[in-house]
């Protein structure tokens, strides 16, 4: 194949993002210069925080240009190389951008696959074993969690809830209970991702649920969503507790100004801190993280759980149902066979 | 003199304190049972907190009853004791009430002044070398202050504020910048209270002046205001910059919910973290601060700040004139001459 198949951002979303923001387009299949490599990739990566990209001034990174490949993570096979480190075959995952082949001078945010490919699937490159995973491993690590702490996460089981519920079981705090949307993500939360409890945001009343699940309050609330389930959590805060900021889906497709919690100063009563952290800020850890969850892994302690679409062509919709609650787990789309 | 005049709540404020909410009464002057004694109280402190005190659910503490007397922090001297540790002549400082004259078992919140009396007024022991003192000590310890950490003070010339511009110096922090409304206060943060800079909320643009001033982002941000200067602090956080949540005046007398930081993800972005803290979990290292803090005002690194009033009879109408920004520094009412 000597087509390069792209998605580029047709136009900027007002509000919601849209399928039609986006335009599939055709190029010839690169080829690289000195010092560089062609990936064929396999499986690109979504996540909430991908709406921020195409928004005007929604987040530190400057927006995608209109008519530029849109951003995103991937993972796939080096196919040619003139790069001094990575070589034909190698799994490697980083940047690439929505598109099947992609070249890359190795340096920005662009690793070799250790694990990912061998204890677990590929596409785990871009999900428990990638960026993704090691965002829950140090997200929680801000936390220090001890065992014992009662602990709450949101969106539990997206990408980053799905590993975090998990580790925190690892670190012995208990309860672990999860906040999710919908009857089926509940039972998952429960049956296979080492919650001990779920609440369905949908159907459940909330502050119901967490007083009578957090009676003595939550030491630990690992924040995914912002918005009322933030709020719920502050009102519930500990002495002591400690609430990581992830992510803001609730947030990141408001329409207008977006709002923040306004029982904010609860911290203050509790004693209290939030967290916020970028896992770019790790990257001189992230071997550290990557052998940690591979160990995991390895003996039983940690399952990833992925939510996989076929075909290239549907990344524009994915990440539109991203932001409808759609995906059970790691959103990846497979977009060639291995 | 054989009467106590004391102020009791006459209604539940609704919005703003107003002075008419309650009412001055007399009693007799209490004895001291087995284990108490009566404290004669020359000093009341004011803090802004203190229309939480008095609102339905708007802090961790009961609100205050109707009829019942006012609470807040007082000093003076044990003028007859059956305690086994206060006696006769000490300076004591404790939550003894808008009163005259108190009875106190002298557990809970109560203490004997080392210092104020001493190397400073007896004042001081609620201000400066008081809980307000030791609320800048603590508060600031939290943000971990290293030298050359930019820092921004709200509130900068009340009661907590006109000695966090002052220790954060002692810690090395440079520039040291005071928010504070009016050019009298803004002269007084620079001139007197160790400030580099001083903005004027009033009449300055602040986004301007932090741009000016903080070209570099924020380090530090001490917080005793909340609303528009805290969305403005945290739209210009450094890396790994700390945010102190001591106090949101701009909140407490808001009509209705208060407004959260719609911009509070800001933190996620910088690396950064939001700490609240109430000063009484600091309570078993009072005698750390109190020594740290006449240590420094013996050697002339820390000077005080009281804004004075006299009598009993004006304690509502200065609750009242806190909210409006009357006070320059602590403010104290002396209700009988030393």
């Amino acid at each position: 194949m000597d087509i390069n198949r792209r998605w580029v951002l047709a136009r900027r979303p007002v509000g919601l993002v849209d399928p039609s923001d986006f335009r599939l387009e055709e190029a010839k299949r690169p080829d690289p210069g000195p010092g560089q490599f062609v990936v064929r990739q396999h499986y690109l990566s979504l996540a909430p925080v991908m709406a921020q990209y195409v928004l005007d001034g929604g987040t530190i990174e400057r927006p995608v240009a209109i008519g530029e490949t849109m951003r995103g993570r991937g993972v796939g096979r080096v196919i040619a190389s003139r790069h001094p480190t990575f070589r034909e075959g190698d799994i490697v995952h980083g940047p690439f951008g929505w598109q099947d082949y992609a070249v890359s001078d190795g340096a920005r945010l662009t690793y070799l696959s250790r694990y990912a490919g061998r204890v677990a699937p590929m596409s785990t490159a871009i999900g428990v074993l990638g960026i993704t995973g090691y965002t829950a491993y140090f997200g929680l690590e801000l936390a220090a969690p001890k065992p014992g702490d009662r602990l709450l996460v949101s969106g539990a089981v997206g990408g980053v809830g799905s590993s975090v519920g998990q580790i925190a079981r690892i670190r012995g705090c208990t309860p672990i209970v999860a906040v999710c949307g919908g009857a089926e993500k509940a039972r998952l939360a429960t049956q296979r991702l080492g919650y001990d409890h779920a609440i369905d945001y949908r159907s459940d009343d909330i502050a119901e649920r967490l007083d009578d699940l957090f009676a003595d309050g939550i030491d630990v609330y690992f924040d995914n969503v912002g918005g009322a389930v933030l709020e719920a959590a502050l009102d519930r805060l500990r002495q002591k507790a400690r609430v990581v900021l992830c992510g803001a889906i609730s947030q990141y497709m408001a329409d207008g100004r977006p709002v923040g919690p306004s029982n904010y100063f609860k911290l203050a009563y509790a004693n209290a801190a939030m967290i916020g952290f970028q896992i770019y800020a790790f990257a001189d850890r992230y071997a550290e993280a990557e052998e940690a969850l591979a160990d995991w892994i390895a003996r039983g302690l940690l399952v990833w759980q992925e939510n996989r679409l076929d075909g290239l062509e549907v990344m524009p919709s994915a990440l539109a149902g991203l932001y409808q609650g759609a995906n059970v787990g790691k959103q990846v789309v497979c977009i060639a066979p291995e």
